[in-house]
Protein backbone atom coordinates (compact mmCIF):
# COMPACT_ATOMS: atom_id res chain seq x y z
CA UNK A 1 0.00 0.00 0.00
CA UNK A 2 1.72 2.98 -1.10
CA UNK A 3 1.13 6.82 -0.36
CA UNK A 4 0.93 8.79 -3.83
CA UNK A 5 0.81 12.05 -1.99
CA UNK A 6 -0.91 13.76 0.81
CA UNK A 7 -1.54 17.45 1.96
CA UNK A 8 -1.81 18.69 5.75
CA UNK A 9 -5.67 19.71 5.98
CA UNK A 10 -8.17 20.95 8.66
CA UNK A 11 -5.07 20.18 11.54
CA UNK A 12 -5.66 16.11 9.99
CA UNK A 13 -4.02 14.59 6.59
CA UNK A 14 -5.30 13.91 3.69
CA UNK A 15 -3.60 11.48 1.20
CA UNK A 16 -4.02 9.29 -1.41
CA UNK A 17 -3.09 5.23 -1.71
CA UNK A 18 -2.74 3.11 -4.70
CA UNK A 19 -2.48 -1.28 -3.75
CA UNK A 20 -2.66 -4.29 -5.14
CA UNK A 21 -5.78 -5.72 -4.89
CA UNK A 22 -6.47 -9.10 -4.92
CA UNK A 23 -9.97 -9.09 -5.37
CA UNK A 24 -10.14 -6.80 -8.84
CA UNK A 25 -6.84 -8.39 -9.72
CA UNK A 26 -5.41 -4.34 -10.52
CA UNK A 27 -4.28 -1.46 -8.67
CA UNK A 28 -6.58 0.67 -7.02
CA UNK A 29 -6.58 3.83 -5.54
CA UNK A 30 -8.25 5.12 -2.60
CA UNK A 31 -8.26 8.57 -0.90
CA UNK A 32 -8.65 9.23 3.06
CA UNK A 33 -8.55 12.08 5.43
CA UNK A 34 -7.33 11.26 9.11
CA UNK A 35 -8.16 13.67 11.53
CA UNK A 36 -5.11 12.76 13.48
CA UNK A 37 -6.39 13.43 16.86
CA UNK A 38 -4.25 12.32 19.68
CA UNK A 39 -6.51 9.08 19.65
CA UNK A 40 -7.04 6.92 16.41
CA UNK A 41 -10.35 8.06 14.44
CA UNK A 42 -13.82 7.08 16.03
CA UNK A 43 -15.30 6.38 13.30
CA UNK A 44 -14.97 5.54 9.43
CA UNK A 45 -17.30 7.03 6.90
CA UNK A 46 -16.66 4.96 3.44
CA UNK A 47 -18.41 7.06 0.77
CA UNK A 48 -19.09 5.27 -2.53
CA UNK A 49 -19.00 7.87 -5.68
CA UNK A 50 -21.24 7.93 -8.94
CA UNK A 51 -20.81 7.16 -12.53
CA UNK A 52 -17.95 8.74 -13.86
CA UNK A 53 -15.84 9.96 -10.53
CA UNK A 54 -12.69 8.84 -8.83
CA UNK A 55 -11.36 8.67 -5.40
CA UNK A 56 -10.92 12.71 -5.77
CA UNK A 57 -14.51 13.81 -6.41
CA UNK A 58 -15.67 13.35 -2.58
CA UNK A 59 -12.55 14.44 -0.85
CA UNK A 60 -12.17 17.46 -3.15
CA UNK A 61 -15.67 18.96 -3.72
CA UNK A 62 -17.63 17.89 -0.76
CA UNK A 63 -15.96 19.82 2.09
CA UNK A 64 -16.74 16.94 4.71
CA UNK A 65 -13.17 17.57 6.02
CA UNK A 66 -13.84 19.89 8.41
CA UNK A 67 -16.68 18.41 10.02
CA UNK A 68 -14.95 14.89 9.96
CA UNK A 69 -12.15 16.88 11.75
CA UNK A 70 -14.60 18.41 14.62
CA UNK A 71 -16.01 14.66 14.96
CA UNK A 72 -12.36 12.62 14.86
CA UNK A 73 -14.07 10.56 12.15
CA UNK A 74 -11.89 9.62 9.57
CA UNK A 75 -12.90 9.10 5.77
CA UNK A 76 -12.19 6.97 3.02
CA UNK A 77 -13.05 6.77 -0.64
CA UNK A 78 -12.39 4.17 -3.22
CA UNK A 79 -12.19 4.36 -6.81
CA UNK A 80 -15.50 3.94 -8.49
CA UNK A 81 -14.23 0.23 -10.66
CA UNK A 82 -11.07 -1.29 -11.81
CA UNK A 83 -8.88 0.72 -14.02
CA UNK A 84 -6.31 -0.08 -16.73
CA UNK A 85 -8.54 -3.03 -18.25
CA UNK A 86 -9.84 -3.56 -22.03
CA UNK A 87 -12.47 -5.60 -21.55
CA UNK A 88 -15.30 -4.89 -24.33
CA UNK A 89 -17.54 -1.93 -23.93
CA UNK A 90 -15.48 -1.10 -21.01
CA UNK A 91 -14.89 2.44 -22.39
CA UNK A 92 -17.45 3.21 -24.60
CA UNK A 93 -20.38 4.88 -22.38
CA UNK A 94 -20.14 6.87 -18.60
CA UNK A 95 -22.50 4.94 -17.59
CA UNK A 96 -21.22 1.05 -17.92
CA UNK A 97 -17.45 -0.42 -17.29
CA UNK A 98 -14.86 2.27 -16.23
CA UNK A 99 -15.98 4.88 -13.55
CA UNK A 100 -19.31 2.72 -12.98
CA UNK A 101 -18.80 -0.51 -11.65
CA UNK A 102 -21.97 -0.12 -9.78
CA UNK A 103 -20.13 -2.46 -6.16
CA UNK A 104 -21.65 -5.70 -7.78
CA UNK A 105 -19.40 -8.89 -8.10
CA UNK A 106 -20.17 -9.27 -11.90
CA UNK A 107 -20.97 -12.70 -13.15
CA UNK A 108 -20.05 -11.89 -17.28
CA UNK A 109 -16.86 -12.97 -19.17
CA UNK A 110 -14.15 -11.03 -18.48
CA UNK A 111 -15.84 -8.80 -15.89
CA UNK A 112 -16.22 -11.31 -13.45
CA UNK A 113 -12.96 -11.58 -13.27
CA UNK A 114 -12.07 -8.11 -11.87
CA UNK A 115 -15.57 -6.22 -11.57
CA UNK A 116 -16.08 -7.41 -8.00
CA UNK A 117 -16.37 -4.20 -6.15
CA UNK A 118 -18.82 -5.88 -3.69
CA UNK A 119 -16.18 -7.83 -2.77
CA UNK A 120 -13.17 -5.58 -2.81
CA UNK A 121 -15.17 -2.45 -0.56
CA UNK A 122 -16.89 -5.12 1.49
CA UNK A 123 -13.90 -7.57 2.78
CA UNK A 124 -10.56 -6.17 1.34
CA UNK A 125 -11.03 -2.33 1.82
CA UNK A 126 -13.07 -3.17 5.03
CA UNK A 127 -10.41 -5.25 6.63
CA UNK A 128 -8.12 -2.41 5.63
CA UNK A 129 -9.94 0.10 7.25
CA UNK A 130 -10.02 -2.16 10.14
CA UNK A 131 -6.35 -3.36 9.98
CA UNK A 132 -4.93 0.20 9.36
CA UNK A 133 -6.97 2.84 10.28
CA UNK A 134 -9.06 2.22 12.97
CA UNK A 135 -9.53 1.08 16.42
CA UNK A 136 -11.26 -2.54 17.05
CA UNK A 137 -14.36 -1.04 18.53
CA UNK A 138 -14.46 1.96 16.02
CA UNK A 139 -17.18 2.01 14.04
CA UNK A 140 -17.42 2.47 9.58
CA UNK A 141 -20.26 3.53 8.16
CA UNK A 142 -21.36 3.37 4.79
CA UNK A 143 -22.62 6.20 1.98
CA UNK A 144 -22.25 7.39 -0.98
CA UNK A 145 -24.25 9.26 -3.81
CA UNK A 146 -26.00 8.37 -6.90
CA UNK A 147 -25.15 5.36 -8.09
CA UNK A 148 -22.59 5.25 -4.44
CA UNK A 149 -25.79 5.68 -2.56
CA UNK A 150 -27.01 2.25 -4.84
CA UNK A 151 -23.92 1.06 -3.42
CA UNK A 152 -24.40 2.12 -0.12
CA UNK A 153 -27.58 0.74 0.30
CA UNK A 154 -26.94 -2.86 -1.28
CA UNK A 155 -24.11 -3.23 0.20
CA UNK A 156 -24.87 -2.13 4.08
CA UNK A 157 -28.15 -4.19 3.38
CA UNK A 158 -26.17 -7.30 2.69
CA UNK A 159 -24.17 -6.77 5.80
CA UNK A 160 -26.31 -4.96 8.39
CA UNK A 161 -23.97 -5.71 11.61
CA UNK A 162 -20.92 -4.32 9.81
CA UNK A 163 -21.69 -1.03 9.11
CA UNK A 164 -23.16 0.99 12.04
CA UNK A 165 -24.88 3.28 9.57
CA UNK A 166 -26.36 3.85 5.66
CA UNK A 167 -26.82 6.95 4.15
CA UNK A 168 -27.03 8.02 0.24
CA UNK A 169 -27.20 11.26 -1.43
CA UNK A 170 -29.77 10.97 -4.15
CA UNK A 171 -29.46 7.07 -4.51
CA UNK A 172 -30.17 4.86 -7.77
CA UNK A 173 -32.97 2.80 -5.25
CA UNK A 174 -34.13 0.36 -7.42
CA UNK A 175 -31.79 -0.13 -10.16
CA UNK A 176 -33.44 -3.04 -11.92
CA UNK A 177 -36.57 -0.67 -12.82
CA UNK A 178 -34.43 2.15 -14.24
CA UNK A 179 -32.19 2.70 -17.44
CA UNK A 180 -28.95 3.51 -16.09
CA UNK A 181 -29.44 0.17 -13.84
CA UNK A 182 -30.81 -2.13 -16.22
CA UNK A 183 -27.81 -1.27 -18.68
CA UNK A 184 -25.27 -1.99 -15.93
CA UNK A 185 -27.37 -5.18 -15.00
CA UNK A 186 -27.23 -6.42 -18.57
CA UNK A 187 -23.97 -5.89 -18.67
CA UNK A 188 -22.19 -7.28 -15.63
CA UNK A 189 -25.11 -10.15 -14.64
CA UNK A 190 -26.15 -10.75 -17.89
CA UNK A 191 -30.18 -11.23 -18.54
CA UNK A 192 -31.70 -13.68 -15.65
CA UNK A 193 -33.53 -10.98 -13.74
CA UNK A 194 -33.58 -13.11 -10.52
CA UNK A 195 -30.09 -12.44 -10.08
CA UNK A 196 -30.19 -8.79 -10.33
CA UNK A 197 -32.55 -8.94 -6.68
CA UNK A 198 -29.93 -9.14 -5.16
CA UNK A 199 -28.02 -6.27 -6.56
CA UNK A 200 -30.93 -3.99 -5.67
CA UNK A 201 -31.71 -2.36 -2.46
CA UNK A 202 -35.44 -2.27 -3.12
CA UNK A 203 -35.79 -6.07 -4.31
CA UNK A 204 -33.75 -6.74 -1.21
CA UNK A 205 -35.86 -5.25 1.34
CA UNK A 206 -38.76 -7.02 -0.27
CA UNK A 207 -36.83 -10.32 0.75
CA UNK A 208 -36.60 -9.30 3.97
CA UNK A 209 -32.41 -7.59 4.61
CA UNK A 210 -33.33 -4.69 6.65
CA UNK A 211 -30.86 -2.23 8.74
CA UNK A 212 -31.16 -2.12 12.53
CA UNK A 213 -30.42 1.91 12.55
CA UNK A 214 -32.40 4.12 10.40
CA UNK A 215 -31.84 4.84 6.80
CA UNK A 216 -31.21 8.29 5.72
CA UNK A 217 -31.55 9.73 2.39
CA UNK A 218 -30.94 13.06 1.08
CA UNK A 219 -32.76 14.31 -2.27
CA UNK A 220 -33.08 17.02 -3.91
CA UNK A 221 -36.20 18.23 -5.96
CA UNK A 222 -35.01 19.69 -8.72
CA UNK A 223 -32.77 16.90 -9.61
CA UNK A 224 -32.97 15.62 -13.36
CA UNK A 225 -32.62 11.63 -12.61
CA UNK A 226 -35.29 11.95 -9.82
CA UNK A 227 -37.90 11.07 -11.59
CA UNK A 228 -36.76 8.13 -14.29
CA UNK A 229 -33.52 6.77 -12.76
CA UNK A 230 -33.48 7.62 -8.69
CA UNK A 231 -36.61 6.12 -8.20
CA UNK A 232 -36.39 7.36 -4.76
CA UNK A 233 -40.52 6.53 -3.79
CA UNK A 234 -40.04 2.77 -4.93
CA UNK A 235 -37.52 2.27 -2.04
CA UNK A 236 -39.67 4.69 0.78
CA UNK A 237 -42.19 2.42 -0.27
CA UNK A 238 -40.47 -0.60 0.72
CA UNK A 239 -39.56 0.62 3.61
CA UNK A 240 -43.00 1.27 5.04
CA UNK A 241 -44.10 -1.99 3.72
CA UNK A 242 -41.20 -3.88 5.95
CA UNK A 243 -41.02 -1.17 8.55
CA UNK A 244 -37.50 -0.29 8.13
CA UNK A 245 -37.02 3.28 9.45
CA UNK A 246 -36.17 5.72 6.60
CA UNK A 247 -35.89 9.32 6.79
CA UNK A 248 -36.22 11.25 3.12
CA UNK A 249 -34.94 14.84 3.50
CA UNK A 250 -36.49 16.38 0.31
CA UNK A 251 -34.44 19.62 -0.63
CA UNK A 252 -36.59 22.17 -3.01
CA UNK A 253 -34.38 23.38 -5.71
CA UNK A 254 -31.35 21.35 -5.09
CA UNK A 255 -29.77 19.41 -8.07
CA UNK A 256 -27.79 16.17 -8.52
CA UNK A 257 -24.30 18.02 -8.01
CA UNK A 258 -21.77 18.24 -5.50
CA UNK A 259 -23.03 21.30 -5.12
CA UNK A 260 -26.09 19.91 -3.50
CA UNK A 261 -23.87 17.18 -1.32
CA UNK A 262 -21.48 20.42 0.04
CA UNK A 263 -24.51 22.43 1.10
CA UNK A 264 -25.70 19.08 4.00
CA UNK A 265 -23.02 17.02 4.32
CA UNK A 266 -22.27 19.01 7.77
CA UNK A 267 -25.44 17.58 8.71
CA UNK A 268 -25.32 14.32 7.42
CA UNK A 269 -21.87 14.09 9.16
CA UNK B 1 -23.59 38.01 -20.47
CA UNK B 2 -25.00 34.43 -20.32
CA UNK B 3 -25.62 32.10 -17.74
CA UNK B 4 -23.83 28.92 -18.53
CA UNK B 5 -25.01 26.42 -15.53
CA UNK B 6 -25.92 27.50 -12.19
CA UNK B 7 -27.23 25.07 -8.86
CA UNK B 8 -28.53 25.48 -5.92
CA UNK B 9 -25.84 26.05 -2.98
CA UNK B 10 -26.00 26.41 0.81
CA UNK B 11 -29.54 28.42 0.26
CA UNK B 12 -28.01 30.78 -2.47
CA UNK B 13 -26.74 29.53 -6.04
CA UNK B 14 -23.66 28.92 -7.81
CA UNK B 15 -23.38 30.22 -11.31
CA UNK B 16 -21.10 30.05 -13.89
CA UNK B 17 -21.16 32.95 -16.64
CA UNK B 18 -19.19 33.53 -19.91
CA UNK B 19 -19.30 37.17 -21.30
CA UNK B 20 -17.31 38.92 -24.68
CA UNK B 21 -14.76 41.09 -23.05
CA UNK B 22 -14.28 44.74 -24.44
CA UNK B 23 -10.58 44.51 -22.86
CA UNK B 24 -9.26 41.08 -23.72
CA UNK B 25 -10.89 41.31 -27.16
CA UNK B 26 -12.26 37.32 -26.35
CA UNK B 27 -14.97 35.93 -24.56
CA UNK B 28 -14.31 35.08 -20.89
CA UNK B 29 -15.54 32.86 -18.19
CA UNK B 30 -16.43 33.35 -14.56
CA UNK B 31 -17.96 31.77 -11.65
CA UNK B 32 -20.49 33.56 -8.77
CA UNK B 33 -21.68 32.59 -5.41
CA UNK B 34 -24.97 34.49 -4.94
CA UNK B 35 -25.95 33.56 -1.37
CA UNK B 36 -29.41 34.93 -2.50
CA UNK B 37 -30.66 36.51 0.91
CA UNK B 38 -33.56 38.84 1.22
CA UNK B 39 -31.11 41.42 0.44
CA UNK B 40 -27.93 42.17 -1.43
CA UNK B 41 -24.84 40.96 -1.13
CA UNK B 42 -23.06 43.13 1.52
CA UNK B 43 -19.93 42.80 0.09
CA UNK B 44 -18.23 41.16 -2.75
CA UNK B 45 -14.83 38.56 -2.30
CA UNK B 46 -13.12 38.98 -5.41
CA UNK B 47 -10.72 35.70 -5.57
CA UNK B 48 -7.60 35.79 -8.43
CA UNK B 49 -6.58 32.11 -8.89
CA UNK B 50 -2.90 30.63 -9.64
CA UNK B 51 -1.46 29.27 -12.57
CA UNK B 52 -3.13 26.56 -14.75
CA UNK B 53 -6.42 27.35 -12.02
CA UNK B 54 -9.65 28.45 -13.99
CA UNK B 55 -12.70 29.77 -13.21
CA UNK B 56 -13.68 26.61 -11.32
CA UNK B 57 -10.82 25.64 -8.70
CA UNK B 58 -11.43 28.13 -6.19
CA UNK B 59 -15.36 28.01 -5.75
CA UNK B 60 -15.07 23.86 -6.40
CA UNK B 61 -11.93 23.25 -3.93
CA UNK B 62 -12.33 25.82 -0.72
CA UNK B 63 -15.79 25.14 0.82
CA UNK B 64 -15.98 28.94 1.23
CA UNK B 65 -19.65 29.21 -0.16
CA UNK B 66 -20.84 28.18 3.70
CA UNK B 67 -19.23 31.16 5.31
CA UNK B 68 -19.92 33.48 2.88
CA UNK B 69 -23.71 32.53 2.39
CA UNK B 70 -23.73 32.87 6.46
CA UNK B 71 -22.41 36.52 6.08
CA UNK B 72 -24.10 37.36 2.73
CA UNK B 73 -20.67 38.18 0.97
CA UNK B 74 -20.98 37.00 -2.65
CA UNK B 75 -17.97 35.45 -4.93
CA UNK B 76 -16.38 36.20 -8.22
CA UNK B 77 -13.75 34.12 -9.34
CA UNK B 78 -12.67 34.84 -13.42
CA UNK B 79 -10.73 33.02 -15.19
CA UNK B 80 -6.74 33.29 -15.02
CA UNK B 81 -5.99 34.41 -18.33
CA UNK B 82 -7.99 35.17 -22.12
CA UNK B 83 -8.81 31.53 -23.78
CA UNK B 84 -8.76 31.02 -27.65
CA UNK B 85 -6.07 32.56 -28.52
CA UNK B 86 -3.01 31.31 -30.25
CA UNK B 87 0.06 33.65 -29.72
CA UNK B 88 3.50 32.79 -29.57
CA UNK B 89 4.41 30.37 -26.53
CA UNK B 90 1.08 30.41 -25.52
CA UNK B 91 0.64 26.92 -24.49
CA UNK B 92 4.03 25.81 -24.51
CA UNK B 93 3.83 26.02 -20.35
CA UNK B 94 2.15 26.22 -17.17
CA UNK B 95 3.64 29.60 -16.31
CA UNK B 96 3.18 31.87 -19.31
CA UNK B 97 0.38 32.44 -21.45
CA UNK B 98 -2.78 30.50 -21.01
CA UNK B 99 -3.80 30.17 -17.30
CA UNK B 100 -1.00 32.26 -16.44
CA UNK B 101 -1.52 35.73 -17.15
CA UNK B 102 -0.13 37.50 -13.91
CA UNK B 103 -2.87 40.01 -14.12
CA UNK B 104 -0.78 42.40 -15.35
CA UNK B 105 -1.28 45.02 -18.78
CA UNK B 106 1.05 42.96 -21.31
CA UNK B 107 3.09 45.46 -23.87
CA UNK B 108 4.36 42.79 -25.68
CA UNK B 109 3.42 41.99 -29.04
CA UNK B 110 0.40 39.82 -29.86
CA UNK B 111 -0.04 39.62 -25.83
CA UNK B 112 -0.43 43.72 -25.42
CA UNK B 113 -3.74 43.18 -27.46
CA UNK B 114 -5.61 40.76 -25.16
CA UNK B 115 -3.26 39.91 -22.16
CA UNK B 116 -4.65 42.93 -20.22
CA UNK B 117 -6.44 40.97 -16.67
CA UNK B 118 -5.28 44.03 -15.16
CA UNK B 119 -7.92 46.22 -16.99
CA UNK B 120 -10.22 43.46 -16.77
CA UNK B 121 -10.38 42.99 -13.45
CA UNK B 122 -9.67 46.36 -11.98
CA UNK B 123 -12.11 48.22 -14.68
CA UNK B 124 -14.35 45.69 -16.69
CA UNK B 125 -15.06 43.30 -13.99
CA UNK B 126 -15.42 45.49 -11.31
CA UNK B 127 -17.68 47.30 -12.62
CA UNK B 128 -19.83 44.87 -13.63
CA UNK B 129 -19.93 43.44 -10.18
CA UNK B 130 -21.33 47.20 -9.12
CA UNK B 131 -23.68 47.12 -11.72
CA UNK B 132 -24.93 42.87 -11.59
CA UNK B 133 -24.48 41.99 -8.97
CA UNK B 134 -23.98 43.91 -5.49
CA UNK B 135 -25.20 47.50 -4.11
CA UNK B 136 -23.75 50.43 -4.43
CA UNK B 137 -22.87 51.08 -1.04
CA UNK B 138 -21.28 47.56 -0.90
CA UNK B 139 -17.43 46.83 -0.37
CA UNK B 140 -15.35 44.58 -2.83
CA UNK B 141 -12.27 42.93 -1.24
CA UNK B 142 -10.06 41.39 -3.29
CA UNK B 143 -7.45 37.98 -2.48
CA UNK B 144 -6.04 35.57 -4.39
CA UNK B 145 -3.65 32.05 -4.10
CA UNK B 146 0.16 31.99 -5.26
CA UNK B 147 -0.07 34.06 -8.76
CA UNK B 148 -3.44 35.30 -7.68
CA UNK B 149 -2.38 36.72 -4.63
CA UNK B 150 0.32 38.54 -6.28
CA UNK B 151 -2.64 40.03 -8.77
CA UNK B 152 -4.39 40.71 -5.12
CA UNK B 153 -1.71 42.58 -3.75
CA UNK B 154 -1.02 44.89 -7.19
CA UNK B 155 -4.07 45.52 -7.87
CA UNK B 156 -4.93 46.70 -4.48
CA UNK B 157 -2.25 48.30 -3.84
CA UNK B 158 -2.89 50.38 -6.88
CA UNK B 159 -6.44 50.74 -6.30
CA UNK B 160 -6.25 51.01 -2.11
CA UNK B 161 -10.05 52.59 -2.16
CA UNK B 162 -11.62 50.45 -4.41
CA UNK B 163 -10.85 47.70 -2.67
CA UNK B 164 -11.72 47.65 1.19
CA UNK B 165 -9.19 44.35 1.88
CA UNK B 166 -6.74 43.14 0.44
CA UNK B 167 -5.79 39.66 1.37
CA UNK B 168 -3.88 36.20 0.07
CA UNK B 169 -3.12 33.04 0.59
CA UNK B 170 0.77 31.77 -0.27
CA UNK B 171 0.71 34.54 -2.58
CA UNK B 172 4.46 35.12 -4.97
CA UNK B 173 4.89 38.75 -3.41
CA UNK B 174 8.03 39.91 -5.61
CA UNK B 175 8.01 38.43 -8.66
CA UNK B 176 11.05 40.69 -10.46
CA UNK B 177 13.15 38.54 -8.09
CA UNK B 178 11.80 34.84 -8.32
CA UNK B 179 11.94 32.74 -12.11
CA UNK B 180 7.76 32.42 -11.99
CA UNK B 181 7.69 36.30 -12.08
CA UNK B 182 10.69 36.64 -14.54
CA UNK B 183 9.74 34.83 -17.40
CA UNK B 184 6.46 35.92 -17.27
CA UNK B 185 7.38 39.76 -17.20
CA UNK B 186 10.13 39.07 -19.69
CA UNK B 187 6.90 37.50 -21.96
CA UNK B 188 4.61 40.30 -20.94
CA UNK B 189 6.64 43.42 -20.67
CA UNK B 190 10.13 42.47 -22.28
CA UNK B 191 13.30 43.08 -20.56
CA UNK B 192 13.58 46.66 -19.18
CA UNK B 193 13.09 46.05 -15.65
CA UNK B 194 11.49 49.44 -14.59
CA UNK B 195 8.68 48.36 -16.25
CA UNK B 196 8.59 45.29 -14.11
CA UNK B 197 8.41 47.55 -10.78
CA UNK B 198 5.15 48.56 -11.29
CA UNK B 199 3.70 44.55 -11.14
CA UNK B 200 5.26 44.06 -7.97
CA UNK B 201 4.19 44.78 -5.35
CA UNK B 202 7.34 44.91 -3.26
CA UNK B 203 8.62 47.33 -5.56
CA UNK B 204 5.00 49.14 -5.51
CA UNK B 205 5.10 49.72 -1.82
CA UNK B 206 8.84 51.24 -2.09
CA UNK B 207 7.53 53.49 -4.54
CA UNK B 208 4.90 54.85 -1.94
CA UNK B 209 2.03 52.40 -2.70
CA UNK B 210 0.35 51.56 0.28
CA UNK B 211 -3.41 50.07 1.62
CA UNK B 212 -5.46 52.05 4.32
CA UNK B 213 -6.40 48.19 6.13
CA UNK B 214 -3.86 45.80 7.19
CA UNK B 215 -3.23 43.41 4.77
CA UNK B 216 -3.81 39.58 5.80
CA UNK B 217 -1.39 37.06 4.32
CA UNK B 218 -1.80 33.32 5.31
CA UNK B 219 1.55 30.93 4.51
CA UNK B 220 1.76 27.53 4.94
CA UNK B 221 5.45 26.65 6.22
CA UNK B 222 5.67 23.34 4.36
CA UNK B 223 4.92 24.87 1.05
CA UNK B 224 7.70 23.88 -1.76
CA UNK B 225 8.05 27.34 -3.35
CA UNK B 226 8.10 29.38 0.04
CA UNK B 227 11.67 30.01 -0.34
CA UNK B 228 12.61 30.27 -4.28
CA UNK B 229 9.19 31.73 -5.84
CA UNK B 230 7.00 33.09 -3.07
CA UNK B 231 9.63 35.29 -0.87
CA UNK B 232 6.74 36.33 1.74
CA UNK B 233 9.81 37.81 3.97
CA UNK B 234 11.03 40.54 1.11
CA UNK B 235 7.36 41.83 1.27
CA UNK B 236 6.93 41.80 5.44
CA UNK B 237 10.31 43.65 5.56
CA UNK B 238 8.95 46.72 2.95
CA UNK B 239 6.09 46.87 5.06
CA UNK B 240 7.89 47.15 7.99
CA UNK B 241 9.89 49.95 6.57
CA UNK B 242 7.87 51.20 4.78
CA UNK B 243 4.30 51.48 7.95
CA UNK B 244 2.24 49.56 6.10
CA UNK B 245 0.14 47.09 8.81
CA UNK B 246 0.74 43.79 7.57
CA UNK B 247 -0.20 40.29 9.06
CA UNK B 248 1.29 36.96 7.93
CA UNK B 249 -0.66 33.34 9.63
CA UNK B 250 2.35 30.99 9.37
CA UNK B 251 1.01 27.76 8.97
CA UNK B 252 3.16 24.22 10.57
CA UNK B 253 3.01 21.51 7.97
CA UNK B 254 0.19 23.23 5.55
CA UNK B 255 1.60 22.88 1.56
CA UNK B 256 0.66 24.98 -1.50
CA UNK B 257 -2.68 23.47 -2.39
CA UNK B 258 -6.21 24.06 -1.83
CA UNK B 259 -6.35 21.55 1.15
CA UNK B 260 -4.35 24.54 2.92
CA UNK B 261 -6.33 26.92 1.79
CA UNK B 262 -9.38 25.04 2.58
CA UNK B 263 -8.33 24.69 6.00
CA UNK B 264 -8.16 28.54 6.68
CA UNK B 265 -10.95 29.99 4.65
CA UNK B 266 -13.70 30.27 7.30
CA UNK B 267 -10.91 32.09 9.30
CA UNK B 268 -9.91 34.34 6.30
CA UNK B 269 -13.31 35.24 5.46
Amino acid sequence: MQILKSSKCFGGEVRFYEHDSLITKTKMRFSVFLPLQANPPVSCMLWLSGLTCTEENFIIKAGAQKYLADKNIMLLCPDTSPRGLTLPYEHESDDFGSGASFYLSASTPGYKDHYDMYNYINNELYNLIKTEFISSNAKISICGHSMGGHGALVIGLKNPYKYYKISAFAPIVNPSQCPWGQKAFNGYLGNDKEEWKIWDATELMKSGFCHPQPIIIEQGLSDPFLEKQLLTENFAKVCEDYGQTLQVNYHEGYDHSYWFIASFIEWHI
